[in-house]
């Protein structure tokens, strides 16, 4: 991998997301050596990947690049690959471009789509965890407007424009209203010769509520707000299969959709290597003490959605959302620092600052530790928040920009089929 | 192809770039009706594509929908198409998605890079006409670095590193000097392990001078402006072969480069179906009329890059460039409308405007008719021209921000492999 040996320790960290970064960032000061190895060069901002799928905002203003992050500091180098395994025995990991030891390992590798094991289900179906599958799906949708001008059978058309969300969680909550306001503001203007009262979007949700994590506030509110903005939602219905053309649950409802989207779970990235008894299965975490060390290996630690710490008041876990993810990494850093100066660490304790949702135009619902409020302000804190927490002072001027736009012209002008899915034109 | 019948004639557009646009403008008052079709469903400004590719520029700020700039007419159609052939005889154009007959026939196609027959260079030269080519090239030079610094060999890093722009026309000395940038500000920062100053950018001219098309003062100094960037240039010479590996010439200097970008001429896009003596071979160019009408086809014309209208002062037909389309297509609109109410049409005269090119921060050339002038206030000119034509109001303010930022910065922060194109990281 062509890393000069350091004097100091070196730590390895995989993954560039919230925690990885944090984690990068505490120990910026440090005279350690820091690899950080991600398969992006760019930092995602996972929670406004619904806006460009949605074609609210180009892909560039919630990405920053990795490398630009650590242009200053002298002993950090950054390395584009994918890590294949990890040799706990040698302190090596082993990846796409080559082998690499560490003296402490962070495995912030974050969580990908969780299907459950169905593989069915999992080639037909959307995912919306990367800015490569965002940019998918917002020209699926597209595409499928084109193609829905091209049929004369009814039935094909409804089903161009039946758009079907799995889970009703933050992401299919909020993707479910942005499609909304695209069927309300832009698509009976862009298709004027479509009926685009026939579209149809779906929430489909397991449990019989929205918003599982929030409080029962915010979730019946959410299920007003998309109720109003013409969202369909479809409580205790599990889907069971999709061949592409028809979803089929475990209820007598059955839905007949080109575009399904899965935000109905997600798990673990997990890396191989590690020996099995760390691994929870469901969600495939990496249990960790509260150091943050995976269980039996002092040097290797797992941060944010791939790290599974288990307490009394998270028995399953802490969530997998940004908030855990940033406090993990910063807290991480200080004990590894603590550690290499045979100080002692501390134990992590998670603050929970709360949660929030977007529906759409001035509707949000926001659960504080000890205030609960929903609507226009909620929607204003929702913005705010997001802005500040995204990374890059140019990312937060041209997401406002075009927020702001949006807002005043009702528009959404990132509808653009650049990296065409289905390739209608070439049928 | 499922579009009304309307009783009024119809006129088809194929192609929404500058000169289609400005067509269809034209025609938007009519109560004709319009049917364009391209093979994207976004108009692409083109004179800020080497923006895109060397990270300066989202892509979607310089893409607008095309849906969307015809929103409030009531008898305008759109169609995501590729046209396979015409049929003058019948009046029907065959598309990707169906036929469509019309009463008057736009061919606005542009122009695709001219490979003048050499397929082996085509296969391993990148170029530089659309978006997602742009973000191939993006991709490239970044994948380029990042393979740069995993290899032991000096000479497979010196070519990783070694940019070869082929064409030293307007594209070819703008990507120059935006890669020069890249070298001077970014890469040393990004990359403190390489030794950037490794890194080489050469134009290969055929002819003795840059910018052909501009006045002698402007292609000196732009070569001035070059050569204090660190570009080398190289006059005189012709590129023969290039397999991917080694760039051989007709002199006796070959380059070792990873990376090849062709910039060194167009040709017009041609679709099938139109008699031979109308298509100049050289160039690839449909002949038309002073009205642009393409011969023998009287209710066919051909307006922009694709179209050949020979005059006294341009026996070789106009330049290739966004001015001469945007006023043929203006004309064009006017005359289908005169001719559909028997009134006379008028014949096309070309108002060159001038033309400018701009090398980097602070450095321009600018041809007026009746003044020439390089540097600072030329820069100016440029970019104040540029966010004027650019489609679209956000458009104009997020590039407006961009080069703000950048010029303040020294910063191109879409730096972002959003769209692998080695995929470095899979190797």
């Amino acid at each position: 991998m062509n890393i000069p040996q350091s004097s100091f320790p070196r730590v390895v960290i995989i993954g560039g997301g919230f925690a990885g970064l944090a984690a990068a960032k505490g120990l910026e000061k440090s005279e350690l050596q820091v690899v950080l190895i991600d398969k992006h060069n760019y930092h995602t901002f996972q929670p406004l990947l619904y806006q460009v799928a949605t074609g609210g905002l180009e892909p560039d203003s919630i990405a920053f690049p990795l490398r630009k992050l650590f242009n200053d500091l002298d002993n950090f180098y950054f390395r584009l690959a994918e890590v294949v395994k990890i040799n706990p025995d040698e302190k090596v990991i082993k990846t796409t471009i080559g082998d690499v030891d560490y003296d402490e390992l962070i495995i912030a590798t974050g969580s990908t789509t969780n299907f459950f094991g169905n593989s069915q289900i999992q080639k037909h179906v959307m995912e919306m965890k990367s800015i490569p599958q965002s940019l998918n799906i917002r020209s699926l949708i597209l595409e499928n407007f084109e193609e829905a001008l091209l049929t004369s059978s009814i039935q094909e058309r409804n089903a161009l424009m039946n758009f079907v969300i799995v889970g009703g969680g933050p992401t299919g909550v909020e993707l479910a209203g942005a499609l909304a306001e695209m069927k309300k503001g832009i698509l009976p203007k862009d298709y004027p010769d479509l009926d685009i009262r026939q579209m149809q979007i779906n929430i489909i949700q397991s449990s019989d509520c929205l918003l599982k994590g929030m409080s029962a506030e915010a979730s019946e509110k959410a299920e007003d707000f998309l109720i109003s903005l013409g969202v369909n939602i479809w409580k205790n219905l599990r889907v069971l299969e999709y061949d592409g053309k028809i979803v089929k649950t475990n209820g007598t409802d059955h839905f007949r959709a080109e575009t399904v989207i899965w935000a109905a779970g997600v798990q673990g990235e997990l890396i191989e290597g590690l020996d099995t008894n760390c691994i929870v299965e469901r969600g495939s975490r990496i249990k960790v003490n509260e150091y943050n060390q995976v269980l039996n290996y002092e040097n290797i630690y797992a941060i944010g959605d791939v790290a599974f710490l288990a307490s009394d008041k998270n028995p399953n876990g802490l969530p997998m959302m940004a908030q855990p993810a940033l406090q993990q990494g910063k807290m991480v850093a200080k004990n590894i620092l603590a550690k290499l100066s045979n100080k002692p660490q501390k134990p992590f304790v998670y603050k929970d600052k709360g949660s929030m949702a977007t529906i759409g135009r001035n509707k949000a619902v926001v659960d504080l530790p000890h205030w609960k409020f929903q609507g226009v302000f909620a929607w204003f804190v929702w913005m705010f928040v997001h802005l500040l927490s995204l990374v890059g002072f140019r990312n937060k001027i041209i997401v406002f920009f075009n927020w702001l736009y949006n807002y005043i012209r009702f528009d959404r002008e990132n509808r653009l089929i650049i990296r065409p899915f289905k390739r209608v034109l070439k049928k």
